[in-house]
């Protein structure tokens, strides 16, 4: 029997303080939904009267069949009132959610500096709080601010915020090493003594300002504690919290604990890339388990021994956490979901034949060129029905130009399309707000007549990554478009050095993604077809 | 008395296997030169035999008053031969520097699977290297290659195999976590078993695959090993090596250890930048102690206590690595955040003041309208200097325009911007892989005559954001871009639902704030203005 262990994600909450981390309700929901196929235990999800992206997040969440429990985060009832008419706990206690995390101090430095108040008077707080959402039926963590800090300052009264919370039904001691100044071996001993002191269940929340915040954790899980809160690519404040993409492997892998089922942990490289592309931020080429280099080989001698026993240099078998060996510059990651991809379109692929060995080679070019599938579904589609010999070319780009101008402050873009679509010339212009906002009037402008459902689709998503930063404005981008209509969604990705070419490929995927399934119309009217500039050969 | 810790950096030979880096000769004396200001007590070149670039690295370096150690690596001689005829060997003897570190093999499995020969053979290449290299007089550091894993695999071989080297005279046995495999508790109980069987001082030399190589190289230390290997910003194979940003701070700092003095320990964060700078890879923003975000504070609770007392949410002083304070300022953030960012730019701000009220309404409108100043600190300082009457638009901008085309494939771009510097029209085009790019080098074409020192700067990074996806295309969105020169890095926002609008008004921002401290040319010749395109009213 090995020991469970439990995962309590709040990259939605805590990762959302990192710099330049920034997601919407959209963005959350979608986090959310990709953590709890990873199997994590805990979502925590945001503060529930905080702010409107939260609100909305929390009011949608509950259609949704997730079998984490989320959580929602709030702090102990201000001083000197009653919690019950605390309006932050009443809008937790309303959200809907099951369980609830509440920050709270225990470092006696912080409950006179910080919230000016008696030590007294935050040992009532913390009851209070958390007495009020066991009364509320909620399951109640409650999360030990500066616990170590507030410990080697004055344990007894660290301890005492402890018991209060116990004594008022807290399913959850969490201790926060909150600024990220302590070190492991103080961690063991802290939380050993607490485990022989308390007897709730302890959780640990540390943050990474020393580079330990993973050693911390396990540290914590060595000593005793059975919950670990962190965030998926260590998001967080400052230098980052705790990273669970490499406390989870760490703890299932080498120390033999239960954490996650094994196939879902093979989902674990999967979940921190598209997290990162949600989060709109760059992943580490290096980061550990996950990292795009966490198991490449560069060095001549190190490739000759991993070409006899891989073990020589790779402490673990990447798969293991959804990671493949990369000998070269680049190596098609995830073939197998292609494949699987492919057979669920009904093309006839598997990983022995030679059509599959050469629409495998053409995909590693296009990420060698920096081309990305996993968040780009549609292009992956139209790129294997390519392939098979499929036509989806329904019309062809002859040219495109867009100029833009601005004097005065005022500024004009417009786009011209020429477009072929089975054969007849459609040569016209549209203005936009932006140079891609035109180019897309533009092109649905073209193909509206032959077309009339496209009205119906709308871009849902458009986002901007730079691949390349060392190259700054020269570097590649990558464009990445989600569409939408009333029964489907979709997303379609451009690359190129020049932004509007790399959204324009994204746009043109997207648009003949949907004309796929869409019936041409048969009656648009000449005299319409001419107004819109349509020549017929 | 406390304890001294010997630092051994390997930037330019373990670090330079890291993905993405590559380092010229010239590249690898200018970092030598920063470590050696910073303090460390061994610097690694290369393998003088190995390529040359490092033979010209070795060459050159004698040249040079540098007070760490060179050293020289290599591996241990090639089975059944002798050392004095091992080509790699004799380079290293005759390389001119006073130091070696040698590979050498302490996993029975490796010698048996990667040099494919006896384990007596192998005790007989460490012997006889070590013994070689003593004879020539230097001294002689031996790496224990994946020594961790050979002790669990073997312990009575890897033992014998240190033994022979400390009989061969080695002055340092280095024990490596060549896979990053090994958790700290291993690393301590097997550094300690080593320390009671052997004489010679121990060092430690990890890998980051766990995430774990911090905290490995501290569990050493406690264990009684006296020198750490590792890297600046932990640049290396896989996930890179052990970061010797983090852990001299920890040690010293922390723990207690006599590592560097304080005045150089003050020059951390300069060096590791600066090193990032010549590598030419981004430092990941929240980096522990040496990041631009390691002090960064953004929640409003988080910063109203700081200001209180900055121990609240700092774990050290940051002057003390040579890094400071930052205040981000959000929507999630109150007017705190943007009173001390006013304050620490000596302007004369309070929360009580008219002028306050109308900068704090000013921003959240910027806000509204979608402008983001938590990693565009450079935006924020021309904004509060502008409101403050202070003049920052050194140049001003009259007009731009921007063509593209593409047909057959073929993407041309191209700019046209006309400013105004002090009176003096200047009115120039440029063409670039891209639109932002071509803006981007006609506003440089336009100012380097002006202020040559322009061409120092760099820019870093290129973020696009689209805030309202609901409009898709039609969006407004947010663009970031981050500038460096050797010295700092700062960033800029613009917003738009125009991407080449917004990209270009960062650009605009980030140029101004550069020129803010930039001497202006009083010499530049008449017709290179001309030719640039100046017209002079």
């Amino acid at each position: 029997m090995t020991t469970p262990i439990t995962i309590f994600d709040t990259t939605l909450r805590d990762g959302t303080q990192g710099e330049g981390i920034s997601l919407s309700a959209d963005d959350k929901l979608k986090i959310a939904q990709k953590l709890d196929a990873l199997g994590v235990h805990y979502i925590e999800g945001g503060n529930p009267g905080s702010n409107s992206k939260d609100i909305e997040f929390f009011q949608r969440i509950k259609s949704m069949n997730i079998q984490a429990k989320i959580t929602a985060f709030g702090s102990t009832r201000r001083k000197f009132s009653l919690a019950e008419q605390d309006s932050s706990l009443v809008r937790i206690a309303e959200s809907g959610v099951p369980a609830a995390t509440l920050v709270g101090k225990s470092w006696d430095f912080h409950v006179h500096t910080a919230l000016q108040t008696t030590l007294e008077e935050n040992l009532a707080m913390v009851f209070d709080s958390i007495a009020y959402l066991k009364h509320k039926g909620m399951e109640a963590l409650f999360d030990a601010e500066h616990f170590f800090d507030g410990y080697k300052n004055n344990p007894d009264y660290a301890v005492a915020v402890l018991r209060k919370a116990q004594e008022a039904g807290a399913d959850w001691l969490v201790l926060c090493d909150t600024n990220g100044g302590t070190l492991p071996g103080e961690i063991h001993d802290i939380v050993s003594r607490i485990r022989r002191e308390l007897t709730a269940p302890i959780g640990i929340h540390t943050h990474n300002d020393c580079e330990l915040a993973v050693a911390n954790s396990l540290a914590a899980i060595q000593a005793g504690a059975r919950q670990v809160q962190g965030t998926i690519n260590g998001y967080g404040e400052r230098c980052g919290n705790a990273n669970l993409c490499s406390i989870i492997p760490n703890l299932q892998i080498k120390m033999g604990y239960d954490v996650l089922p094994e196939d879902k942990l093979r989902t674990l490289t999967g979940t921190a890339r598209y997290i990162s592309e949600i989060a709109n931020v760059n992943m580490p080429v290096g980061q550990a388990y996950v990292g795009n280099a966490a198991f490449a080989h560069k060095g001549g001698i190190h490739v000759s021994a991993i070409m006899k026993d891989s073990k020589t240099y790779e402490h673990i078998q990447p798969e293991l956490v959804g990671n493949k060996q990369r000998i070269l510059v680049s190596e098609l990651a995830g073939q197998s979901n292609i494949i699987s991809k492919a057979q669920s379109l009904g093309l006839d692929i598997n990983s022995n034949n030679d059509q599959t060995k050469a629409i495998m080679d053409h995909i590693k070019e296009l990420e060698h060129q920096g081309y990305q599938f996993e968040a780009a579904d549609a292009s992956l589609e139209l790129l294997l029905r390519r392939a098979f010999g499929e036509t989806v070319e329904v019309f062809k780009v002859e040219s495109f130009k867009v100029l833009m101008e601005n004097a005065k402050g005022q500024m004009n873009s417009e786009a011209i399309v020429k477009l072929n679509v089975d054969g007849q010339q459609v040569y016209t212009a549209a203005e936009g707000n932006g140079p891609v906002n035109a180019l897309d009037n533009a092109l649905r402008k073209a193909l509206v007549q032959f077309y009339p459902k496209i009205e119906e689709i709308h871009l849902s998503d458009y986002k901007v990554r730079v691949f390349d930063e060392k190259d700054a404005t020269a570097a590649k981008v990558r464009v990445l478009v989600e569409s939408s209509n009333v029964e489907n969604t979709w997303s379609t990705v451009g690359v190129s050095s020049n932004v509007i070419e790399a959204s324009w490929e994204a746009l043109v995927d997207s648009i003949r993604y949907a004309l796929l399934n869409m019936e041409k119309s048969n009656t648009a009217p000449t005299d319409n077809i001419e107004r819109l500039g349509v020549v017929n050969h």
